[in-house]
């Protein structure tokens, strides 16, 4: 297979922008990602995407958003998996290179949520659950993830002061970085309080709704050097589905398609979760932070909010875990956000981050669909 | 680059299920190409799909699909392109099998309209054009096709009758496939006189509103001829775009995403059009019958209706198009499309298409998404 590079980034600040439209958003972090390659022309586009056609009456929108950013009529397409949109976007743009149709391929994300009200958006959002048997009946998207913390917390028996370490580290790693959404520190005791969303979750368990777009650029290992002085190998990929009703899994408290994708990517690399030095992963809520880190092999069930209030994963740890902030104060541009992390950890490791940054060659990021529906894993290395 | 070949095909027949949601359509599509390889395993899916997100409030479609038709736990995702999205689902199929991620992919297409008032569909299919300059202001996707019809009509000089051949040259076609939406005969005089739509395109005119589902299995050489007798070869594969806002565009009479996309899949295959055998083209309306065929090379601008009125095009001349009865007569839902052309161009070549025969060892298909502003030309070759 044909070894593929990331050579570009690009994002937006995550927000709310009633004076920016998809495209807009998107042709901001296609300009960047071009500049940083110098302005050569991209070959081909793929985007990420998950509710330009519930909430933006937009379909088409690979042409319409290659058009719009100048990148003449290049071949271009969306590709969907809800909240993962964006990671299989990644994953897609690298069979792309990788099969030998391009040498490069720019892959974008993007998101366009605040001017719709939030009932319609939160309605969009649990177009990732089962239509037919769970949003058919009325639950939200966040109570699908209450049901999950609730049964963490009553198996490990984790308090709520103890859940909230998660919120706490990720807007300290939030108030550093300049494109954040939420760029300001909270408290326990702040988290523990904050409105109750869907109990157990509150507010600030909660990643919040914002715009944003991220794109990137893979280049062939021929054109990698000629595009960039510091080209990031994409090293291994993984990527995996599980039943999307619930009520079909054997163990709520294992994502199996994060287990399965990041056993593919870890081979494919050929590294081990010891190895791995920045990690970008999927907390679109407390419970997510977590479980992830325990499905990704970094830590062993239930203990993880304990590690955390003591020290690990923080940054100067190895691995570092979302030194963005995470879905939870990055922000999470649902379709965008797996291609904000994989432009993330490509700079940790050429070192131009802008914010809390990791010195060290390998990272991974991981975005998940759903609750653990579709999951990729995409490991990086300098 | 890896040589893929089709080596499995299912579909079923088109028409108003209201018995019948997308995954229990995907599914019987699915049984049947597994059916075809003997029942081995897939690697991988692919799904074709517009309005799910918009109609079907069910986003993560890929794993959805990939869970009920029992294919475990399997990368899975959903491209979209619009009216385009299964030819898109078939490029990026042939892409996962070329790049040596994986040996056997399924490609599937899958679309579900019936059980929506035809009001809500055609918003969700106008959602093919640009949101924000042309579906804002009302027209609707016939609207636009009709734009175009009168243009050719006045430009070349033809008649409402010299139209009509299209949809009579479909329907007889489509008369003789078993899983035809509309296998009848229809006259002239009928097409003429049909209820108007959006002036000039009538009723029959038209391609209908309908359900159905279709899937290919993809293979490497080394699995191609383990799993099939007779593997058909993607010979070449050609994808472009263009402006969405048709005011942008040059020249209304051509489809300038088509004679790109077929260039490159002419290159790659190292055929000529007097080569092709067999054509399954994007025949939405009658006017995209014709200039079809005239922007993949096959016909002179504006002679088409003469010529077929002569007798190109029809079965026993070379190419036959559109044996299948077209997305006139054979039927259109609408995701699914490119993958039912892909999956009747290979039966055709391999010697079991149940409808319209064609003796021939190559075959183009085309499909467009949106007024040509997405195209895929996939060549295949006995």
């Amino acid at each position: 297979m044909r070894k593929v590079y990331v050579v570009g980034v690009g994002f937006t600040k995550i927000g709310r922008f009633f004076d920016k439209g998809l495209r807009e958003l998107f042709a901001e972090a296609a300009i960047k990602a071009l500049d940083d390659i110098g302005g050569e022309n991209v070959q081909a586009l793929v985007v990420g995407n998950m509710m330009s056609s519930s909430l933006g009456e937009q379909d088409n929108l690979g042409a319409v958003l290659a058009d719009y950013a100048g990148l003449g009529g290049i071949p271009a397409f969306k590709v969907e998996a809800a909240c993962g949109s964006g990671g299989v976007a990644v994953y897609t743009g690298y069979s792309l290179v990788a099969s030998g149709l391009f040498d490069i391929v720019m892959v974008g994300g993007v998101e366009k949520q605040t001017e719709y009200p939030t009932r319609i958006v939160s309605k969009g959002l649990a177009q990732a659950s089962d239509a037919e048997y769970e949003l058919f009946y009325g639950i939200s998207f966040t109570g699908l993830n209450a049901l999950v913390m609730r049964k963490y917390m009553e198996t490990y028996g984790i308090s709520r002061d103890e859940m909230s370490v998660w919120p706490v580290l990720m807007h300290k790693n939030a108030s550093k970085n300049p494109y954040a959404q939420l760029p300001f520190e909270v408290t326990i005791e702040q988290v523990s309080n904050s409105m109750l969303i869907a109990d157990p979750i509150r507010l600030l368990d909660s990643s919040p709704i914002g715009d944003g777009a991220a794109a990137l650029v893979l280049a062939s290992e021929k054109y990698a050097r000629k595009l960039s002085d510091t080209p990031v190998e994409i090293a291994g990929v993984g990527l995996a589905t599980d039943h999307i009703y619930i009520a079909y899994r054997d163990d709520l408290l294992k994502l199996k398609a994060t287990i399965d994708a990041s056993k593919v990517a870890y081979r494919m690399a050929k590294v081990e979760p010891s190895q791995i030095d920045v990690v970008e992963e999927h907390d679109a809520f407390t419970i997510l932070g977590y479980m992830n880190l325990e499905d990704l092999g970094f830590s062993e069930r239930g203990k993880t909010p304990k590690e955390i209030a003591e020290g690990r994963f923080h940054p100067g740890d190895k691995p570092t875990v979302n030194p963005s902030g995470g879905l939870k104060a990055r922000g999470h541009p649902v379709g965008a956000t797996g291609v904000y992390q994989v432009a993330e950890v490509a700079m940790q490791l050429r070192g131009d981050y802008p914010g809390v940054k990791v010195n060290g060659e390998i990272g991974l990021a991981q975005s998940i669909g759903g609750l653990g529906t579709t999951v990729s894993v995409i490991i990086l290395r300098r």
